[in-house]
């Protein structure tokens, strides 16, 4: 049976690993949950689907596995993922282990609660956070990326050097997801505005396909009545 | 030359690389770091020692090292690590990443948290958060507790199922550091209770040497002057 991805585009996760699979020609079916729905919470969901509840997933076969970063690292075991994707030397495998381990608890973290709390919050629920706090939460953001420009793009186009991988993917789906909270990374780091166009020219047209639910949020203003 | 760990075990990761690097048998150099003297944060360390600038990290030969878990997944391809400690099986790999993937945003993000804001915080600057605050941690930390028991701790006395393995030691360093908060999940969950003391039983001594700080601290009542 064909390598099954259960995704939700407006998920950041579900973004990198449809661009990866578009990317790399491992076939696999399309199955779509949308979150607002909210089946993902149900008890049947996480006994037949995902114990975890959460989007990404695969079924490839009876295995059932959550968590983007662990699922790239099956593919790039179990399917003909591209070397370049998921590098099997060593030192560079270590390498981009680094960066996605680095990553959770720094621009996710800092990304994903900018675009909570100043868009989806307020979007979905009317609820607005008070100035101040979204202002400490602009500076955390910043400090993050200031360090990610600091520490991983000083090596050449691409996060482990000249060449593309999955790790310059994960982060950029996520630095992009501030734009609907009207944050464009790419008007505050030079660094990254570079970074950001050679990866999206290396993956389009999937990288545009992935954001497609993102660019249409972009354009919506969320402010509360006057 | 022989290989170097970086570490302070105030740190949960250093705690559990050190642990791990004690029962693997492993050759390795001792090389504290003093996070209070703020030494890791001068711009020498970032361009001798860690660009990152956070422990622990490791010194291979020329090559350096950091995040915990991308440590334990390169001593696997280049050290005679037991296979027990971090599966080669595919399958059992990708369940291994699974939980290390999932556990920084839960268990790592709620439990450091906690052990922040109720302890460290207050113990070095004298500065309390108010008790709705804490409340508020509290509940997310639990949550993220009875996800923990329900998704991870249902297969067997291990997360992996009967044998230890890195995973284990991962996540018990991370919640024995809130008994420092005053907080033991062995008081709230039986089957938290049950795994830790299997975990620190197969890890001892070691386990228990990595723990002289936390243990030291947990004795102190950190609270407000009347």
């Amino acid at each position: 049976m064909v390598l099954q991805l259960y995704y939700d585009l407006y998920s950041q996760p579900s973004r990198s690993i449809y661009i990866l699979l578009k990317l790399s020609n491992i076939p696999f079916k399309k199955c779509v949950i949308d979150l607002a729905t909210r089946e993902h919470l149900t008890r049947e969901f996480a006994e037949t689907k995902s114990k975890i509840q959460r989007v990404p997933f695969i079924h490839d076969g009876d295995f059932k596995l959550n968590e983007s970063i662990a699922i790239v690292r099956y593919l790039s075991r179990e399917y003909a993922l591209d070397d370049k994707w998921y590098p099997k030397d060593s030192a560079k495998q270590a390498k981009a282990d680094e960066f996605l381990e680095w990553n959770h608890l720094n621009i996710r973290l800092e990304c994903a609660t900018y675009f909570l709390v100043k868009f989806h919050i307020p979007f979905f629920t009317g609820k607005f956070s008070s100035k101040e706090r979204i202002k400490k939460l602009l500076r955390n953001l910043e400090r993050c990326l200031k360090d990610f420009e600091r520490i991983f793009l000083s090596n050449g186009p691409f996060i482990l050097g000249d060449q593309i991988s999955y790790v310059d993917i994960h982060a950029a789906t996520e630095i992009e997801q501030t734009r609907t909270a009207c944050y464009d990374a790419r008007d505050h780091f030079p660094k990254i505005r570079i970074w950001l166009d050679n990866v999206r020219s290396e993956c389009n047209p999937a990288y545009d396909e992935a954001h497609v639910i993102i660019n249409e949020l972009t354009s919506i203003e969320v402010k509360p009545k006057l």
